[in-house]
């Protein structure tokens, strides 16, 4: 069937040209915006600009694609003849290259442009559209030159020369693959998109469909987190987008329930205030406004039309030079953006989106509060030791943090620019994240095998109108430890200070994170929960005992030894809290159940960190020394503001009055009353063997309650 | 002659109502703009929104101005009743009481309305101006009752019952006179006019016009800094509206060669992107948005026609609804606001303008450096005690920075919102700023009466198109130590990396600050200058004795007992450099001339701090021990961009290759190299027995030099 369709599609190939990512009726609609007033003139122009001064200058760093742009935009021929003089040149030295000098023997696949062949991969992706757009300007001489030169010879050696990184299942491979089946497209080579598409073989094993197939869950996320799903996305997008320009009868961007949209979209969810959630190895600077997502968003929006794209689109203030892009720059001229749709979701992961997931929890007003909850798998080789961790966001800002990486990006003096050692001493380990550490050693014993060998289980994840909720278990992480958290973000009507409403600034709702965290073994243990907190310690309801004249670090290893111990103390039974100020100037109050005997431990990141490589922030970790079984359970609050320009603060107290927990059967039963009076109870049942919308009942301060399937919240007016 | 123009003017004191800071040609202009789209509209529709739902609640917190200006917009009786009935309740009140049962004997002149009588005249300035906007609606019946009630006697009570408040020369005084004038002229009892201008008995010792001589200097700056300016600027400029509305004839804005909008405009002056420059006890999130500046600005503009105000009230955000108001809201919507100009100018200190100065350099492109230099008095009892000190700013942020005050504003888990105890121990000392420390010991010993009493003397400031330049002394904070400290801030046009363009966002221009601080003794002493930085630590080209596993205190106190000592490092002789990298993108070096001797010790604020009242920020301090004479001299750079998100770094490593300084007889001689090859000689002569346009001449590497006046900055092409 599929050599039919190829069959069929034969004829199509490379009849027009442009006709990769930008078509020549695409071009008709661009010249003309280029001559009208909008967004997509002005960024012509600015590019028009870079390019002219770029072809003053001797060939050095040569980008192709913009030069052919210029030139179907203008059809000034000095833009085409710069093209191609470029490909002229590359066609006669790419015979004549060696394997890259400053290739790595054994560690990557090296190039011969390049020291590794992805980048020559990358490369041929852009220039093969370049090609495409100045086609139409060359002799058959030329075309001859440039093809038997540069592009037959560079597919050959990325193909059926480099079997092994051509099939491989991988995001590099993709790159691969983009690179050969648009070439294909362009020199009407339907062998070699065939190839791109199935693998070497075309036997479907390998190939850009397998990859489609392979690389991103059901709805579309990707095993490394957000950080390295938009690197992923380029090649997906590109290629996907020249597939549907040469062969729309393939139906690329229907295949897999819209795999590639689905990428896109959730590329976008994965994002808080335009920064992406930062788990694993990511730097916390990276966001929407990345090319990657540039590009999928302008050719979504040219697929779908959807006009949420636009809100992300102008977020981003980049136009591509593309039909997309046109279509993207007008219908923002046209102020045609729509408030983009964040929402809660579990995203399922691994391929069939049963290896956990990521959860993402969203009080879908602009700029409130978003949870991440992570059951998700490892996420390879980049993936942290931080199963069950959570995040909290607040009015633009990371209230409850992930260090992400430990790296600072090209940055010669740290490191050469590279992983920081600290990315894996400290970043890495599950002390620099929020969730439970057990004997202060790491999950999986930082083994990445072994984490990648095991994921968590997502039990539930459900929602209403005031509740989000999810639970999830591993028992792999430590041996014969059991951990189970529930994390619900729960957001209410306000009821306190209804009469007070001289500043209409105020939130009118409050919101709640409740955390309920079960440990159990069979031995006894420490258990460690931190906090990593962002902002100005403001009070605790306990005595502090800080280290005043000499800070000790806290551990030896797996992180410990890069924490300061500022201040230690141990609560009384019942109610601890401890209050924070954001610089958004919001204050976070976390409440939680003490038993008397645990302990909490306020600490700084910096010990054993010669070079000033780590930022030095704050967390507060509750410690629960030899204990068999014990339950976490805690409410982080945002309230009030403190507004030092306009000369007032409010709220600056939390409205918790009381915090319980009881375990009643399968029953998790959480009490919180609040200063109004006000009493709430979250009863929810995380047992694994749950059936459908279970019916579950129990007794609580006397009186019985009832609630179908997983959750319920009951407000109790006394 | 006095009398002579009040009894011109007498007649015309409060023919009109409204005739206070808002007139009757103004309601007429204000009805017309209500009715039609804009910003003027939009503030006034929110603002009676408010109200409407004010007047439906039970009186509580009585603000009655808001209630006047709707009742003269929208002519609807239900406001003008609201005032009334809110005056004629306190015409009840007010004769029945006593002082008030808050009030702290002793500490604070009591009020009756409220704990302190500063207070009670903060609320007449606004009431005044209330009555005066419904004064048309009200019967004689009516204005007897509220005026013999409520504003005969509070007149009273303010005046000639508090003789001592009413005639100080103080900023709380200038709200007592204000609200006596302004009163005076509503009820039309020229005397109070008098009274609040000349003071109780008319000698003008007392009064506002004696205010205005003393507490500013002649370029409009306020003794105790930019935070208090702001504050100590409302009652100035509202009864100078007053003035100017009821008796032009006065020329109030003239008056001391325009003082008042010189204020005004001095305030804006002080501050960088948006923030007040946080010298002395500010909140550092104070800034133009004030309603001080919002107020100021507005009077300004009504007078001025200034275009450039309209910059700083788009970024104010904020309308007022007054005549005024409706010309900057108007001028708003049409567009007309143009770049308010930043100068580089040394604000005179002290009534003559010539105690010390508080000094600002500036590059005059949006977000780009500005240099505080503060060889400005002490500034009374919210003063620092940091002469000499410096900061520096740069692409929108902090980068050589100042605590400011130790402070959570209102925040009472933060000992009552009130100054914490770390602004003595901390914030106020010495070492907590930019200056050099001798001793271990505070300026002045931390003696504010010697602090007032004793101020720097600006020997020179100057500046020509790529410098500006000052030099200042003081010899009487430690005793036999002379400190003098010259700095300039240096932009070139850019020589390096001339060839490589293809980011355009980077700076085409190279920026250093020179730092020549020089001690001299006639004995021996220890000499700490710390530089407190803002950014991550990035590298330094010396080696670091970090410690690793436990945190030292720094000293024992003078503000020494909070910084944690994290390394320390003793440079070869030659070149120290040490870079960090700021939040807002952009690398910084502080590249200093070394003798071998000296030490370097990287610090945290934190230690002694019991309850995290402390931010925990980083400095590093040059440390030259058992020296009778030290010069430090320092050149701070910033430099390239580092950019994770669009994933480049450029030029991350200082352009300094060499540094020199010599004194050749009274002249300083810098030399400064680049990686260019370029090189820089500054020379300056900072003597203080200086003559005019005196001719300096030096020889420096074999070569002779010679400049007219205080510097010259020389180029020099290998």
């Amino acid at each position: 069937m599929f050599v039919a369709s190829l069959t069929t599609s034969q004829t199509a190939i490379a009849k027009t040209s442009p006709n990769l990512v930008i078509t020549s009726a695409d071009v008709t609609n661009m010249r003309a915006a280029i001559n009208v007033e909008g967004q997509f003139k002005t960024t012509f122009t600015a590019n028009k600009a870079a390019i002219d001064q770029q072809m003053a200058e001797p060939i050095t760093v040569p980008m192709p694609q913009d030069g052919g742009i210029a030139y179907q935009l203008t059809q000034d021929e000095r833009y085409a003849r710069y093209v191609r003089d470029m490909l002229l040149t590359y066609a006669e030295l790419y015979p004549t290259l060696p394997l890259h000098p400053a290739r790595k023997v054994g560690k990557q696949n090296p190039g011969k442009l390049f020291w590794q062949s992805l980048n020559e991969a990358v490369w041929l992706v852009y220039t093969s559209q370049a090609y495409d757009l100045i086609l139409a300007s060359l002799s058959s001489a030329e075309k001859n030159k440039i093809e038997s030169g540069l592009f037959r010879p560079m597919v050959k050696f990325l193909s059926v020369d480099s079997p092994e990184t051509f099939n491989k299942v991988h995001n590099h491979g993709t790159w691969t693959t983009a690179a050969v089946g648009m070439t294909g497209y362009v020199l009407a080579e339907p062998e070699w998109v065939e190839q791109a598409l199935y693998g070497l073989d075309k036997s479907g094993k390998g190939g850009f469909l397998k990859q489609l197939d392979e690389l991103f869950s059901p709805q579309g996320y990707y095993n490394e987190g957000p950080y390295y799903q938009r690197y992923a996305l380029m090649p997906f997008v590109t290629f996907a987008k020249a597939i549907e320009t040469n062969q729309p009868e393939r139906k690329i961007f229907q295949y897999r329930n819209g795999i590639v949209l689905k990428a896109i979209d959730t590329t976008i969810q994965l994002s808080y205030n335009q920064l992406f959630f930062p788990i694993n190895d990511a730097i916390k600077d990276k966001g929407i406004d990345t090319i990657e997502l540039v590009n999928g968003v302008a050719i979504a929006y040219g697929l779908t039309g959807d006009k949420g794209l636009l809100d992300i689109a102008k977020q981003q203030k980049q136009i591509l030079l593309t039909g997309d892009g046109l279509k993207v720059a007008q219908a923002l001229d046209k102020k045609l953006a729509q408030p983009y749709d964040f929402k809660s979701v579990a995203f399922g992961d691994g391929n069939d989106g049963k290896q956990g997931a990521l959860v993402i929890m969203r009080q879908n007003v602009a700029g409130e509060q978003a949870v991440l909850f992570k059951p998700a798998a490892q996420g390879l080789g980049h993936g942290h030791f931080d199963k069950l961790t959570w995040q909290f966001y607040d009015k633009g800002e990371e209230i409850v943090s992930d260090y992400g990486a430990a790296r600072f990006l090209n940055v010669e003096a740290k490191y050469g620019g590279r992983y920081l050692p600290e990315n894996k001493t400290w970043a890495k380990q599950t002390i620099a994240h929020n969730t439970v550490v057990v004997d202060q050693a790491t999950h999986f014993n930082g083994d990445v095998e072994k984490g990648n060998a095991n994921h968590p289980e997502l039990i539930f994840f459900a929602k209403e109108q005031h509740v989000t909720i999810s639970a999830a278990h591993i028992a792999s992480v430590y041996d014969g430890v059991d951990l189970t958290r529930t994390i619900a973000l729960v957001n209410l009507p306000s009821n306190s200070n209804s009469n007070s409403s001289s500043s209409s600034n105020l939130e009118q709702k409050q919101s709640f994170v409740i955390d309920v965290f079960q440990v159990t073994s069979a031995e006894s243990h420490q258990y460690d929960l931190p906090v990593h907190y962002k902002g100005q310690l403001i009070s605790t309801n306990f005595q502090l005992a800080t280290q005043l004249t000499s800070l000790p670090v806290l551990g030896k290893e797996n992180g410990y030894q890069h924490l300061w111990l500022k201040a230690q103390a141990q609560p009384d039974a019942g109610l601890s809290q401890i209050t924070w100020l954001n610089e958004n100037g919001r204050f976070y109050t976390h409440s939680a159940i003490m038993d008397g005997d645990s302990s909490v431990l306020f600490t700084q990141i910096g010990a054993n960190d010669p070079l000033f490589n780590l930022r030095n922030e704050n967390a507060f970790i509750t410690r629960k020394s030899d204990a068999i079984n014990h339950t976490f359970v805690s409410v982080l609050e945002p309230h009030g503001e403190y507004n030092p320009s306009k000369e007032f603060t409010v709220s600056a107290v939390s409205e918790v009055k009381k915090l319980s927990h009881q375990k009643i059967n399968n029953i998790d039963v959480v009490e919180l009353a609040v200063t109004s009076g006000q009493r709430y109870v979250l009863a929810f049942n995380a047992a694994k063997n749950f059936k459908g919308k279970q019916s579950n009942s129990f007794v609580f301060n006397g009186a019985k309650y009832r609630f179908n399937g997983r959750f319920k919240l009951f407000e109790i007016n006394n």
